[in-house]
């Protein structure tokens, strides 16, 4: 290969926008903090958006869609909502541009200046309740069981392809119940959802737990969360579903009558995964020479390539390749045959291994003559050479191999570099290596806020089953039943 | 019914926006011009959007995703694209809010603002080409063929719910070829597709044309369109293919090197619908009972209501429609039954017809001993009652036969609605009736101009089927070679 990539080894970071560029899964626009979703990075995201659909509407939500600006008095009417999210965001001001009098271009134009400024949504909670408002009058008109695939905008600093963009994509779940408990259950289940698509089909193992109070949602009386831990150690957050209480419903003024005819605040749930997935499942499987995918997020399973001198011997690979294409078609497995002669096979094994594409199977003279085709793997880069008859089967296995093995070599790594740790002394000398830390905390934001300034490393979560455990802070030395999880986290 | 409903004969207007909201499709927000579309008008866009999906994908086209934000000075590089669309648009000026010192909310924080204003796009043409420029170097990087699904924002002064929106959704085409008559192959192409969506899809037939200049896209070299007349006798543009020749190109300056090493300027397309055809769908098919949709495009094609007065004759007729559902659901026919105890049949009834069901079905106590069902079709309104045995093929046949009779009633009320005229006097005395005039023009703007300011009508299209025929402006009197479509639009 001409170029030369950053290995991970020598730096994470650069490892990771390399990548991204030579997978051909997104670049940098010209707008700030803005990237550009190309094609072959936007095929996977569908394959998210289209399992993540089915699952949503399995568990009874419908699609809507609710407008991108926001009036700026909503976000003002929850008080903590407001200072998590009205701070850095995207401020429409005027609707109208104008030739400017000396030629030079457009401009706004001063006369048409919006009366109340419109913010590009950073989140729909307050439109979404200000809806709901006229929907809800009954217990009949609950639950609501509402997604929406949109795009939200928050003006970030930093950003960082997919992990942190100005604008990203994403789905947003909103659900009015009746009682709380029905809204807790959703919120679990949400959870569930997501950490079931996350091991799946994803192959990341997350932990499932509660945020802590400082790392809530804006909002929420609960903030539930996916955590997963990326191949340099750090923790990524790679879903949340919130607990919302009666916060909204009070906001907005959202009651319903029920059967007594009694009125009740409504209780409320979210839940979002966004393009930061895309993030994730980068961060979690590939390697120096490029991205992983698993099988069942991978655009093209299996790609074939023929090695050729004549054209008497492409046309006889391509008719082997072209009948197994039909015969995988109808088993579901998406297949690549690029014959193209513009390429030389070199460059197409380094190409679709930069894409992460599963299998790559290749035929020469001699296979051809042996009945044989060769099978790599790109999850653990072996090679082997098979019968090309019952190709179609073996295959199949290969691919639910494949998937189970990186799901499995994920758990691996997170068991290595998970760590329980009892001092305060011991948990800075090892925080920088990365992974997770099992830690007593008492509990208190101070406490957190002292160790993320000194450490640099957040709570991530308290594990939905982490068990009881008396112990005391690692910090302060007062007593704590339960350990909970730091780690440095994207 | 308690409510009275506005009829298509009162008020045509009135009967549309009643009619939006009594099918449960979509409402104005508390934002200005913006919509919000509830879960069941979403549901069909998403079969429009998944059935279009598979089109593009068929003929070759990925999805990618593209900045929201245009920034200001992209629109002025296409000088015909910035009069067409830098006027009315929403515009972003700062990045951050800021809590107020007097405590009285937020307010737009003055020291966060945008060097360079940022446009909420209108369409993404400019946007698309500067990221082409540094796609493309050679012929091999041609062509690329890409569509984006997105929201766009045109700050409309005058809207209508899905008609015209300050927001609406979207889907836009934007490809970049090497030849002249490969981007016109891909120009007519994507507008087959429209017209095969529309006709066999939407059951609304089509005319396929070019605009005239003034009507063409801002930016285009000609504009195709797809034009249905909607049951007022008022066209509606549905969809619109633009050849762009080399107009971005140069814009941006975007060229390739062909194979001799030689730099020329790329050609380019670009083709949408919107939300907009929910509108069309609407205005096409439905009644003053409410919605009708063609079973192609229902959420639910079969809906069942029981008749019952007793639980054990509740428990047989449950029995009978959850077998029917379950041979539906392999026939690949959407099935709802609805035995919810807390509605009277009578408001079921009118609630399914409101909301375009094609069939219904109804089972009382003396069909189910007769074994018998009644069926009833929202398209003509007609009843019979079958035997049981066997509905679920008797099904499948009729979904097919209303799909069938929507188009033909469609068709034969077009027909009954298209005039050929070769006086002024009598185009502007029969106009306000409605329905499309065949008349010859002298090909000038000023012409179109003064017809349009006379009788508010315009040249919808200059059909493509349409046939040479020596005649003379109905206007002007100068030669003209071919008729054209005039109407009144939406």
């Amino acid at each position: 290969m001409a170029q030369k990539y950053t290995t991970r080894e020598e730096d994470y970071s650069k490892w990771y926008n390399e990548l991204v560029y030579r997978a051909d899964l997104a670049e940098h626009s010209d707008v700030r903090g803005c990237m550009v979703i190309k094609p072959y990075g936007y095929a996977i995201w569908e394959m998210m958006k289209d399992i993540l659909d089915k699952k949503f509407k399995e568990t009874g939500h419908s699609n809507a869609y609710f407008p991108l600006f926001i009036p700026k008095s909503y976000l003002s009417k929850e008080a903590s909502h407001v200072d998590g999210f009205a701070k850095e965001c995207a401020v429409v001001t005027h609707y109208r541009l104008k030739n400017a009098e000396d030629g030079s271009g457009v401009i706004v134009d001063p006369t048409a200046k919006l009366e109340e400024e419109l913010i590009v949504r950073p989140t729909s909670e307050t439109i979404i309740w200000n809806s709901y408002k006229n929907w809800i009058q009954s217990y009949r008109d609950l639950p609501i069981l509402i997604n929406q695939w949109a795009n939200v905008v928050r003006w970030e600093m930093r950003t960082r392809l997919f992990l942190r963009t100005t604008e990203f994509l994403w789905q947003e779940g909103h659900t009015a119940h009746a009682t709380k408990q029905e809204a807790i259950d959703e919120t679990i289940q949400m959870l569930e959802v997501y950490a079931d698509f996350a091991e799946n089909y994803m192959a990341m193992p997350v932990i499932k737990g509660v945020k802590t109070e400082s790392e809530r949602f804006a909002g929420a009386d609960d903030t539930y969360c996916i955590e997963a831990m990326m191949q340099d150690g750090k923790a990524l957050q790679a879903g949340t579903s919130h607990f919302l209480g009666q916060n909204f419903a009070k906001a907005f003024e959202v009651k319903y009558a029920d059967k007594e005819g009694k009125l009740e605040f409504v209780w409320a749930t979210s839940w979002g995964v966004s393009t930061r997935l895309m993030g994730a499942l980068i961060m979690t499987h590939s390697d120096d020479e490029g991205l992983v995918l698993p099988p069942a997020l991978a655009p093209i399973q299996v790609v074939a390539v023929p090695i050729h001198r004549t054209e008497e011997e492409l046309a006889m690979i391509d008719e082997k390749f072209q009948e197994l294409g039909k015969k995988l078609k109808a088993l579901g497995i998406s297949f690549k045959y690029d014959n193209d002669d513009n390429r030389r096979p070199g460059w197409k094994f380094a190409e679709y291994e930069a894409k992460g594409v599963p299998i790559r199977l290749a035929m020469g003279p001699r296979d051809l003559e042996n009945g044989k085709v060769e099978v790599a793997r790109r999850d653990n880069k072996t090679k082997e050479v098979v019968d090309f008859d019952g190709i179609d089967g073996f295959i199949e296995n290969l691919l639910a191999e494949i998937q189970t093995n990186l799901l499995q070599r994920a758990k691996d790594y997170r068991a290595a570099n998970i760590q329980t740790v009892d001092s305060y002394e011991e948990f800075k000398s090892k925080i920088d290596g990365g992974g997770f830390f099992y830690a007593h905390w008492d509990g208190t934001n101070e406490t957190e806020a002292k160790i993320k300034e000194e450490t640099q490393a957040t709570i991530r979560c308290i594990a939905i089953d982490q068990s009881e455990e008396a112990g005391v802070c690692m910090v302060t030395g007062k007593p704590s039943s339960k350990r909970v999880i730091f780690a440095k986290a994207y």
